[in-house]
């Protein structure tokens, strides 16, 4: 097996409106597609990934940085015994003559990449991506659904009690029993009416997330969790700055309220400083990294070891981005589920078309490799890439 | 005042060989020019910035995520009280809408940006930053010339003692008196050599730094940090991973010996985890931040208060990347000197043509700007972009 080609290209996304951060309009991706020699009921195999939302313009990375080390390498450097690409020799020769440490953009170009190399090899094995990995990280035995959520109740307007609650009503019809919702862009009392509104809808607080983005100081992330405290809610989701972990480690100390982090470290190196700074409780708090925006499997599987050391189970992880590929890993792995972009961040947002949300679980086809051409808005434009 | 038109270009740097973990072969860096509507002496006043040595291929970040906000953004917006650029207001347009945290290339590629700004600014004002930048934060008070040493002594063939000990014997030919020499890619019992030998040449062991380019893991680093022990050493750079906070807390725990490190961490975020977790000391250990490499002088300004927070002394502040920015900050904002890369680098390393090193220590240009003009081999490549 060899790789022929690899093309890569940016693919527009439909923007979800504001959270407490960021206005999205304008967003892309990088979409790559790696073509191999070998052929399947007379047509190329050929791995399919893109980078995670958030962190785009990737494409001079990998063209410049990263894909020309791959295509320089001799080509049985590439493969493993099996004689079949090995995702994991690619990605080290990939990185070679990277310097340690700040762990940005690199990592989504790595996720990019990474995810068309699994996409490619469970392919040529003829096997979905999640039934590959139960089969050698967890002796085959992989979960029959996913636990999902509905992420959405971004600010869209004036009237946000009202088209939130409708917003919610909406996921309910689509088979979901949980969402998350944005606060911290509007006054407390405000995003507390949002809350109530929201609860009120789902039937229950420990049905609904809440997500801040990282927006407050310490003061404002004790406010919002002390007036919180009076629900029952899910989790409370990236209070402060991302890096900030001596103010995750004072809410942790004072609040009960779960807590969550982790879409905004991408690396096994700044999980692991989570781990040992920011006073997380693996009884109760839940940790979000995103393989398409941290490097991929190979260090995603040293942060899910990383747990294991430090006494979490790999159950506390709820992977952002609501992509294919971590529902992947979520169903293979054994993750505690996978968050889901119903109607946003298109093409990516969403699973494959035929899968139904049923009582907030999603099942996970069996084609071969990750699943994207399933999903036909997307491989409408993966199939014009070659 | 108002920008006319922005240009980036990618330069490509000469490689010095390789560290402990990097070889440089194929690096580039990005160029911007930034050409106002101001004229002087007949020519319109343009301000030049470069990202710094070791994470290249960020102009698609600038052209795709970055310049178009500022392009965007009405012109008045972009100007402070007197009507000229505002370097601080153009980073926070530029900044919009990004994402808090996973700080790698968005850093390099604001770095980038930031440089381009301050050199208008300066330029506008008719004044060398470290002069606009002394006036601005220290009362006027800049230093008359900035201690540099020599980084080099990369492992580059077989006779690398021999070879070394003629490297720094050029470097002392050139006026410098301190040096830094690369450890890691060898074994202890080699380094130890090269170590005697680079110490035999510069006549004192306080004259030589030596640097592991965060190769080694915690048994490696205090094995090589207690045979160093026994030499007086400036410092000892980058032992390991530098987001491992903890291993650097045991080694400033178990050694005496002066540490260093700092150069891939990309922000003010990352900069206080290493001040609340990795047990440096203030009274003797080296910080490396790179401006280049980190979002440039707004985050910089702040790292810089962080420090005088935890009781450190700008003056521990060394700067990675030996390039004119971080020359212009270590005058202009009293920092304790600067890295310096002769020979190597080119046509980024080292400092304005006419600039000689005297007993270790180099006068700035008073040229308006940065001074990129007055080094002719770095000019020749930007003359030609607009």
């Amino acid at each position: 097996m060899k790789i022929k080609r690899i093309v890569e290209k940016d693919l527009p996304i439909s923007s979800p409106g504001a959270n407490a951060v960021v206005d999205f309009a304008g967003l892309t991706t990088s979409v790559l597609a790696i073509e191999s020699d070998l052929v399947r009921n007379g047509r190329p195999i050929v791995g399919y990934g893109f980078g995670s939302i958030g962190r785009w313009s990737v494409g001079g990375l990998l063209r410049e940085r990263f894909l020309p080390r791959l295509t320089a390498a001799p080509a049985e450097t590439l493969l493993d015994e099996q004689g079949l690409i090995d995702p994991f020799a690619c990605w080290h020769i990939a990185m070679a003559n990277e310097k340690p440490g700040g762990h940005g953009e690199r990592a989504v170009a790595l996720g990019t990449l990474d995810m068309a190399l699994w996409d490619l090899r469970a392919k040529a094995e003829g096997l979905p991506l999640w039934q590959l990995l139960a089969e050698r990280y967890r002796h085959g035995e992989a979960d029959e659904s996913v636990a999902v959520y509905a992420a959405g109740g971004y600010y869209r307007g004036d009237d946000t009690v009202k088209s939130l609650a409708d917003e919610i009503r909406g996921y309910m019809d689509l088979g979901y029993t949980a969402a998350k919702i944005k606060i911290g862009a509007a006054p407390l009392a405000t995003d507390i009416k949002r809350v109530e509104a929201a609860i009120d809808v789902l039937g229950s607080a420990d049905a609904l997330a809440v997500d801040a983005n990282g927006r407050f100081d310490l003061d404002t992330a004790l406010a919002y969790g002390r007036a919180l405290s009076q629900y029952d809610l899910r989790w409370y989701e990236e209070p402060g700055d991302p890096l900030d972990f001596r103010l995750q480690a004072v809410l942790a100390e004072t609040l009960s309220l779960p807590l969550a982090t982790g879409e905004n470290l991408f690396s096994s190196a700044d999980a692991r400083n989570l781990l040992r700074y920011a006073g997380m409780r693996p009884d109760r708090d839940v940790l979000q990294f995103d393989c398409g925006l941290s490097y991929g499997l190979p260090d995603y599987l040293k942060t899910l070891d990383l747990l294991t050391t430090h006494g979490w189970s790999a159950r506390a992880v709820h992977p952002h981005g609501g992509h294919q590929m971590s529902l992947n890993l979520a169903a293979g792995l054994g993750l505690g589920g996978n968050e889901s972009y119903p109607g946003v961040f298109q093409p990516l947002g969403g699973f494959a078309d035929g899968i139904r949300v049923e009582s907030g679980r999603v099942r996970l086809p069996d084609a071969p490799g990750v699943g994207l051409e399933l999903k036909s808005e997307l491989w409408r434009f993966l199939r014009e890439m070659l």
